[in-house]
């Protein structure tokens, strides 16, 4: 078991991030945080900030890469949620410990500067779902 | 366009939800806030606290309702996500004001108390959006 602090972002998949950044603008008062693209992951992100919450919006930037068979396969939507641990190692460690099947064994950098790990979906009821923390940043 | 207070909560359409209570209890350190069965809708819905945000589980009472079918379609996962306003009228004037596809042009009753209405998917790049306000309980 790991003690999160709560959502820290919501993750959507999106085809057109331009046009994306504008609806939740437009709908929901969305303003843009940062943004990130990110070769070698062949993905483009944005931050947003809804209120007091965050969500993260990601496009490909080509089909063959994890968004865009993503949005192949089941479209643009919802894509993981990721929860604010105060340590990523050791929250790897407990989530191991628990039983939860890691897709990441260690934290990596992810995007905007965060330490980041993803527990595989299967742990979770088909939840994607990631552990991230500010870093030493 | 309509202020949120930011993301009330993250819905997941689970297959069993005693286990998929048990899961988050034991990864992510959940608690239970509310459980309701809604007969009329088929499905049953826990309320999990994590951290400091809010997560809420729907499993169906029978393949034939709303939940089984997403289940059926697309397996567990992400459901919905739900933002917080003051007032759910003035929200839903405001989102159709914006050009957004509505669900439900009226406020109606929702889980736990709450008064809520969902936007159309195809408003919102693919996510299934739901407003929500404590109502006037």
């Amino acid at each position: 078991m790991t003690e999160t602090r709560g959502v820290h972002h919501i993750g959507f998949a999106v085809a057109d991030l331009d046009e994306a950044v504008a609806t939740y603008a437009r709908l929901f008062a969305a303003t843009v945080e940062h943004r990130q693209r990110i070769e070698e992951q062949g993905a483009e992100a944005v931050s947003l900030r809804v209120g007091g919450s965050r969500i993260e919006l990601l496009a490909p930037t080509g089909e063959d890469t994890p968004i865009g068979r993503f949005l192949a396969r089941r479209g643009p939507g919802m894509h993981h949620v990721a929860y604010e641990v105060d340590d990523v190692s050791q929250a790897l460690r407990e989530l191991a410990a628990a039983g939860a099947e890691l897709v990441d064994e260690r934290p990596r950098a992810g995007l905007f500067g965060l330490e980041v790990a993803f527990v595989h979906p299967d742990a979770v009821h088909g939840v994607l779902t990631e552990v991230v923390s500010r870093g030493s940043s």
